[in-house]
């Protein structure tokens, strides 16, 4: 694929195992219960749905959708070849057939225009710098009568106790390393921005939450991981507004966390379907 | 009923139609869906639950509760006959004869220990000084084998698109007016705190959202008649924090959500289902 003229052709975390363990446990139902019934309302009279997942990452969500489309294909995306593989291997583990890959940039999809019923975007649009371009592509590929399922994350709408000063401060650096906070509450925006009516957009609100020692020990310690080794360490000493003294502290707040008995952790995610006319 | 021996009894809204507009639609799907599977299952081998919805308000989540439990029966409690009566009214119109009312104090029920099958509580420990003391309350109004439900929110994890100053003004106002800002994320360690076990305890998160033109009006609206008339507006004069002007910057705020096409509200939730043991 030729070189696309963006310049969000990164994803800053990375794609190493510490990093992307928290994305691993995310499945249809956990992170796109949005989506189901519009895509079982779809199947029912079309069973073989052409569904793109576009920045699918390990796949995991990908690898779920695609079992309630057995009749259907899954063609997951994403700017990275080795996480691509690893998508493509988890599908086979799971027994799903219908997975297929192809490494894509979300502002030039390399597929032609109307080539799917459904265009499912799960964290992307927070990482990008003109996320309605992406969502005039994902248009583009989509078929008419086809929907667009997006789901982004608000960063600003976290729910946390206790609430260490070091856990506050991470919120901040997250924030920092996106392209913007709380693109959940701007996914409507963004649709029209992009030439969507606003009746043909539907909003909703998801969540999800860790309390127990196991989540503590996988989110806090996914988190955690972000902060010793990874692109977002490197990213937020580069940029210079935090100190590697302060990294620490946020890293021995997340191990706080992870011991606490009463912690809670909550995240509010802003989610689209768009019907394409 | 004597007069506890407590601080917590009023409610700083009020009970105006203006305020509780947006608490009357509220409904067992929309607010305690968490609750929905226990109480099925519980219904399953014993159809005749006794279920306590304590401050209820206007009474639509106990409404909604009661149908889930035709051989059953709900009391709603509120410190307001006011409201309870309203609560009465409700119900009947709904045709559920399965609920009854009653004034009571959320720290000393006017109830005989282990009275209650299900004890709930939907937005009240949030305006609570001492939420761990109701919990102790509601534990012994609880049968053993029984179970509480309680749900509140965490204001500081507010979506809102789009940013305008005086709806984060708004926000850190109408925490001011609730004993803890971010109850949602504490209820487990109330829950602690009041003698319950980490490990019978489940905590989960919940939302809700607006964002269509009529949601817009409604939730909108609503905010903004708690700055006009009632007693949110009185408590923010008499606290010296906010200025008159400051509350009508507010009020403005909400007058151009509600006219924003692309404006999203979400809000999360925490929520802990207590096994009484």
């Amino acid at each position: 694929m030729a070189q696309a003229e963006t310049t969000d052709r990164t994803y800053i975390h990375g794609y190493k195992a510490s990093h992307i363990q928290h994305h691993a446990s995310r499945t249809a139902e956990s992170h796109a219960a949005y989506l189901l019934p519009h895509l079982m309302n779809m199947a029912e009279s079309h069973p073989q749905i052409d569904l793109l997942d576009v920045g699918a990452g390990p796949g995991t969500i990908s690898a779920s959708l695609a079992k309630y489309i057995p009749e259907g294909t899954v063609t997951a995306t994403d700017i990275s070849d080795e996480v691509l593989e690893r998508a493509l291997s988890h599908a086979r583990e799971c027994g799903q057939n219908n997975v297929k890959t192809k490494f894509a940039d979300v502002y030039s999809l390399p597929f032609d225009d109307s080539s799917f019923d459904i265009v499912h975007a799960s964290q992307v649009l927070i990482h990008l710098n003109e996320p309605h371009r992406a969502v005039k592509e994902m248009l583009r590929v989509c078929k008419t009568g086809g929907i667009i399922a997006i789901r982004d994350a608000d960063l600003k709408a976290w729910s946390v106790h206790p609430e260490l000063p070091g856990l506050r401060s991470f919120q901040q650096a997250i924030g920092q390393v996106t392209s913007c906070m709380n693109a959940g509450s701007k996914l409507v925006a963004w649709a029209m921005e992009a030439g969507v009516k606003r009746e043909d957009i539907t909003y909703s609100v998801g969540s999800f939450c860790y309390s127990t020692p196991e989540e503590r020990k996988m989110w806090g310690g996914a988190m955690r991981e972000r902060l010793r080794d990874g692109g977002m360490r490197e990213k937020l000493l580069q940029d210079g507004k935090w100190k590697k003294e302060q990294i620490e502290d946020m890293e021995r707040a997340w191990d706080q966390w992870i011991v606490t008995e009463d912690a809670t952790f909550g995240s509010l995610n802003g989610e689209i379907v768009i019907k394409v006319k």
